[in-house]
């Protein structure tokens, strides 16, 4: 990747581009890598456009013709069926075309970097790259490399960012809430290793949420995170849940547990575990969420998953029409005239 | 599993449901998991419809708009290429998009339940599973579970039934015979670890084959099958096709096979093994079938699996037209408001 | 495969068809499995239809219904996603819908044979094979047996061809030289085991260019080179450049080196390595071209590769047009008088 300056033709960079590289020189929407730097109104944007595309999932033809003819291209370097499915179907309804190119097993195993393989499917025009990858910054790294004409949407880098996630989040909470503005949000377990927590703390601090609290270990607490991230912390799952208006559950990511953090599942359903029993401090309106896959029995018992409280079904559903409206943004027709100024020949 | 009866919202049951739970409040087919109980008129209509679908694909647009926007999600436990593929394309030739999940590598491998990973598919508004497994039942529990907009389609289900198999077979016969009405037909084979056997039977005698044989070592029929299944036993071939309208060849399912079944597949071909020379006592327009891949050599030879008897390759042809006949009554946009009615929302 | 003379329906062999098994009766294209043999107007008819493509490209919409309601089944019994990538790209530019079969896990696991996969994707009315295999000649062998309604295309065939990767070159010289009248063209490389090469060549010849010329180490220099194909063969790579219109690069196929013909990737740069340096006795307008995937350092350095004579990117992109034209006149519904002819019921 040391090759990178030689590369003919880099990039126009606007002056507007240069202070947030997922916008074009028209401030719109351009890449959605991290909900870090979005300001309020964009982030806004997309939540009323999901809300628009939650009609189509109810039309007898569920097929909006805003992404005809474009390619999206999923690139998940790291594995993931569900988020790879529902970006997928994301892009259909959109009536793009998918192609779900799994890396490791491509090109670059016969030597080719990856700048080398991006060039190639821009080459072949494809609009947008959707990028999972293990390492924090592959994205960022992937959009500020790509050719003028195609967009990056993250789907998960390390444990920087999921901000599609975080979207659909924000989403289901305005719908039940009606605003971000002022509520009082617990997000519960290993925000240490959580991209997911990253993204969602950061849109709640952008639209307003009045109190957000995170609730784990010691163990698996951020160093400095009251100041780095805003929020305050709690080690009592009842104590941090008390009058909260919404409860983030995180997913206990076993495969990335080290063995030190934790004494075991067990121990930690018995500590940070939700029951309708811990419940009982919140809000009488709170709402449960989950980003799943769900360990029943680990993050929360049955009963709560599938409780009257529980949006965590509604996350997936909402996710789609988020993710449409993210895409859209970046590569959809009625912004052509925008993309053309920003360089697609 | 054991936490089904937790969950929010089952499907309302209807009085006609509690009689078959693959049709609708109307009568319309809504999961197609078995050909068991189904009437007789019903089963016509699925032949009637697919007469109608073997003409597009003597279009020049192999296309139909019937199933335009509908989600077809491919829930392949047990690896078919061969049967997702005919799924796959009958799903496209309606203009439905179509989803393949490699059940065994997404989110239940990190520990996610069965019903978790349908509530998530359902969420993503997916129209219909496509459900093969190696369990017998699997279909039914999917079915049974279900979200009400929600139809099931059984792709193979253990030894139990594989009805589009069934019923592709039926169009087949009744293409060549007119009819089914009063055809002697005989079934060859591993008649004891066979779903596509039992689908056959059931479908022939619902629409009134005069006689079912099963022609098969004694191992491999099926406890008290004169009985239970309504057919005669033979265990000589020559005997058994003789004067026979039909004479279908089971697969031997060499990875089924325990061992202790069967001396060798060069003994099974001697014994089994159909030739034209044994084909002699058949009616002289007696047609042969297999619902492939043929094991050439074992089941039959290649001068009867190419000749000109065998209606083997109009069998996949065939397969396709049924399973978009199935499939359209389903999901189809024709029974739209049948859907709606049902809790589609 | 001895069960060939068996098989009932053969192809009707029109007396065209015995000059060229790529040819309809009319003269018209119908598979395309190597460019030996075929007439300069026919690769000039691929490319002046290719130019027209190229444009799809600039739309806001990149696709044309030419090929709509056909089926294209990628058959890849080598991997390559690249390439698939391409063919899976081209077809549903041109509406028509892709199988992709990953034929070693597919049925012929189960003991099918070859042929009979064949005859089953053809039942459900498959239109188009693309083939990949590591054999020289599997193409032409399904093409000799497959349906008259399909349609084969050779992506690669053992070390004896890949058209589309021939034709896309020829196209890439043409646009930026006029033509390929009397060029000097130099091909540097593994040209032994090197299908694109052999494509390559017979391309250039037939197209009227003026010098063909290959450099390589002896070793990889196929035996009697200068009569059979044509060339002539240059040890030294400033000598062989010398006064060259375009340069060629070969990739060199580490993975089918057996270790004999080479002494080391280090060595063979040092010898035969592309830089600017040994650019200097080519024609000023040289363009350098590469079918991917590149290894940097070892068939050229990057700042040849990513330099302004490089015109590697442009052969990806017109790889995806030329392969329209290619699909859509073997397969587009604009031949479909001439399909219908041909046997297609």
């Amino acid at each position: 990747m040391d090759d990178l300056d030689a590369r003919p033709g880099p990039a126009p960079i606007g002056p507007r581009r240069r202070h947030d590289p997922q916008l074009d020189s028209q401030g719109n929407l351009k890449h959605f890598l991290t909900i870090d730097g979005l300001e309020r109104p964009l982030l806004t944007e997309i939540l009323d456009r999901a809300e628009g595309f939650l009609g189509v999932a109810r039309q007898a033809v569920k097929k909006v013709p805003l992404c005809r003819g474009k390619i999206v291209a999923n690139l998940f370097f790291e594995n993931s069926t569900r988020t790879r499915t529902t970006f997928e179907l994301a892009a259909k309804r959109l009536s793009a075309d998918v192609l779900n190119l799994n890396i490791s097993t491509s090109a670059t195993a016969k030597g080719e970097t990856l700048l080398d393989t991006l060039r190639n499917l821009e080459a072949m025009h494809v609009d947008m790259f959707v990028v999972r990858h293990a390492e924090s910054g592959a994205a960022h790294f992937i959009a500020a490399h790509a050719a003028p004409h195609v967009s990056v949407i993250n789907a998960g880098d390390g444990r920087h960012s999921h901000p599609t996630q975080g979207m659909l989040d924000m989403f289901t909470i305005r719908r039940h809430k009606g605003s971000i503005d002022g509520l009082v949000v617990a997000i519960v377990g290993d925000v240490l290793h959580s991209r997911v927590a990253r993204s969602q703390i950061s849109a709640l601090r952008t639209l307003g949420a009045g109190e957000v609290r995170i609730i784990a270990p010691r163990t698996l607490v951020p160093a400095g995170a009251e100041d780095a991230l805003g929020v305050r912390v709690y080690h009592d799952l009842r104590e941090g849940v008390r009058d909260a208006d919404v409860i983030i559950m995180l997913r206990l990511q076993r495969e990335r547990m080290d063995g030190a953090f934790l004494p075991s599942e067990h121990e930690y359903f018995h500590l940070f575990g939700l029951t309708e029993k811990r419940l009982a401090t919140a809000k009488p309106d709170a709402i449960v969420m989950h980003p799943g896959p769900i360990n029943r029995g680990v993050e929360m018992d049955s009963q709560v998953a599938d409780g009257e409280r529980s949006v965590i079904l509604e996350q997936v559903s909402n996710g789609l029409a988020v993710r449409m409206a993210v895409m859209s943004m970046c590569i959809g027709t009625q912004h052509l005239g925008a993309q053309q100024e920003a360089g697609h020949d």
